[in-house]
């Protein structure tokens, strides 16, 4: 992945663009326009995905999506693809039932109704991560609730959640959030937080931009590691933030997201 | 390894059929005129070696092999030498005493006869790779059992039992399975299961495809890592994938395995 | 980051001195001409923000300073930036106040107190680290001291403090050292000290060198690594230096602070 | 380290030998012409510095060294820098006193006489690495011994001691072994073991060629990764190798210490 040359220029987007229809002034099944997403938006979008895929929170499987900007009700996805590998041209057009709006035969993510529902229950929410984030499986699947060790995880104060498949779906699914209905009973688990642990899966991350989507799934990833070491170095006891150091850090957090970015996008991207 | 060209070429392809014997219409000791197995097998083959060499699954020891798809007697697997420097060239034939069919004096694997016993005792595994996968040793020197800790290992709920090379070799083996009767041994243990720990020793991992065995190979090491970290953080509480859980989600993946590989292909192998 | 080609000749170093309006004879608000640091000097530090990002001490967040040879009144610390991406036109100059003395419009670190009060209290203090260094993280909440466990961390001898923000900031602060008084706060636990931890957040390193607060960074979080792993394997016994061994280990390793330098530096720029 | 271009060709080795000043036909305090050693030899040492600070063994400090193959009274050794950056042209060559053959106001690795007393000691000993090994370090100041988990590390079978530098050179020294008499007192706790861990410091690893000491080195470390990972998984229950496997297993994996050396090779060096 390293050493990727950059795949965002102008012609690119312009590309990517096309391939979201936007060219066109109508199609089937929609009464709307499409109107392309901000350039900014479709390059963050890209990014993100190879960003995620290089710092190790997605592999082979994961997926980032946004909400589209001028339209709530619909948001943006790869289609069905390894992150690491997403190019503009790979971004599609979802509705909130989670139907692909200019499906032209490509193959589509099964699990697309974590963002659609997401997206429905929550409008302040414009940014969706799902990954199997390697270190914090092991929190989904024991009693240890994940906590802000450090101010860099400080939107994990508001609580991390964990979704059990068996609750909402029965004792014989396959893991996947396959439907709109287990995609709901997924969202209703969000709330406030911004992580929602899912058992023997993975984790949601949501937030209100891209950049911000991708800093919070990268540092829950690394919370989620130092947490573990620190539980057992001190043998259970772990001073973590208290809930006004966690808001007050993640408020200041969110005013340097691009800091990282730049680091993150350059390492996945290679320089502009 | 991240820097190596492109090495799967229709000319390095080509260069393998020849490699393999394929040009010519008879050979000794057998009866039957070899045919060269289909160009993506080859491909993957090699591809196999390289990603499992990436990915940490096998270091300069390790191999994978795949059944011949015409003629279900005979496997192909490289000559002796480390699976992260194996091209088309390196790839040689072999029956299922664990004869090379070809050999022009090329070194061979002392170990392959983990192959041959496995092709002949079970005609529905077409793939099989022995590693030293690290973080699955400790698994087996130790009596945990190596369990589904989420979706992507599922093929983990068909039980992991262990291999004692004791049992079948006695107190003074080199831990090596260097002859068709420890093959037998170790190939009585895999039954219905996708992995079979060794003890001080590594791994074997069998599937119906190249794809899916390193796709199971992969999955495991990260398993292992996991489980190992949750049964500390959880105490020895943890919750794994039911029976029925394993088993739908084993179905789901076998569905996906292209998504991953191109990923890793990329990685092992560069931009086509 | 392995990729990036050398950025440190003479062309961008005089570009470097500048963009510090080192060229200029005077500037508002000081009453003496700035005067360029040694070209060594300024090599070094952006040298030591790219050497620390690619051996993991620093993230996108995290930074490093030296003390203005000439005028030990002042500091030189990059713009608001991640340390991976700083380049010789990136570093500003700063009085003890924290003030930049040709600011320009540029984004400064909230947290530039923490270097100058550090320098303002201790004049043998030459060079400063921040960072969010990953494996020191649980030693600075859990109440298990960081101890020298080899001599390459020797320095940790002296003592390693943990610094409560809520002691001297109360319970309510962004964990961030905001401010001149918080900085000295701060400094105050440095005393004699190589290394403090700073609960929920990260760590500062002192030295009397750019090199050598490099080296120290790169030892405190390997020390920690290490330390963490041999409390566990020895469930708590470990043997570490003795207060002599770590004084005169310190002494030893002080003179070959150029040979790791060397490496790390081609790891992080490429060769010259 | 992974973008360096092979430096190894016979221009370099030509150099290297004028540069050990094989060229002359005498030196002053030697009474015997120099000889070259084997390229072979002189690429194998160059090799086997970079493969060990590539696969993580060595920092920006420890040392690789073999034994003159017609001279067993002198040894060749690089002077004194971070093994990852040494060339042919930074070989020296030592006699059994530690003293270099021709120094010309080189730098000297203060602890050279780790391999001039090993080299006294054991004339079956032809090749010794000193590193700080990461993993080993927490066995070296623990009580706990380190064992053979598994094939790959079956020389571990001959006892692992640890050499307490407080027994020979007092309560405060600086860890280093800075005198042929520590050197000596090291060099005494070899006996038949392939290697010695040193407390609060490293190791040496001895061997009968470069390759099988780079071998053992790499192993070493690998070894003690696992062992207290299975310690911890199994609480403290888990199988070593038998004697009689472990030196079975040694014999078999001295015949195929090429294998993988061709892989650390290519990753340290690149394609030839």
């Amino acid at each position: 992945m390293r050493k990727s040359a950059p795949l965002l220029g102008a012609l690119a987007l312009a590309a990517g663009a096309a391939a979201l229809g936007f060219a066109r002034s109508a199609r089937s099944g929609t009464k709307e326009a499409l109107q392309p997403p901000e350039p900014g938006l479709l390059e963050d979008l890209v990014a993100a995905n190879r960003i995620l895929s290089e710092e190790g929170v997605v592999d082979g499987f994961g997926h980032v999506s946004a909400r589209h900007p001028r339209d709530p009700s619909r948001f943006l996805l790869a289609r069905s693809m390894a992150p690491g590998l997403v190019t503009a041209d790979d971004i599609m057009e979802f509705g909130l039932d989670g139907a692909a709006l200019d499906r032209r035969g490509r193959a589509l993510y099964t699990e697309r109704f974590i963002h659609s529902e997401i997206y429905k229950a929550y409008p302040e929410i414009s940014a969706v991560v799902h990954s199997h984030s390697p270190s914090i499986i092991p929190f989904g699947v024991t009693t240890v609730p994940l906590r802000p060790i450090y101010h860099m995880s400080s939107f994990l104060g508001a609580g991390v959640p964990v979704f059990e498949i068996r609750d909402a779906g029965g004792p014989t699914t396959d893991m996947l959030i396959r439907s709109a209905e287990l995609g709901a009973a997924l969202a209703q688990k969000v709330g406030g937080s911004a992580v929602v642990l899912m058992r023997g899966h993975g984790n949601v991350v949501v937030g209100q931009s891209v950049r911000q989507v991708v800093f919070r799934a990268i540092y829950t990833e690394i919370n989620a590691k130092l947490q573990s070491e620190a539980m057992r170095l001190g043998e259970g006891e772990v001073t973590f933030l208290s809930d006004d150091e966690a808001a007050n850090a993640r408020r200041t957090n969110d005013a340097v997201l691009n800091r990282p970015w730049e680091l993150w996008k350059r390492r996945a991207l290679g320089p502009d």
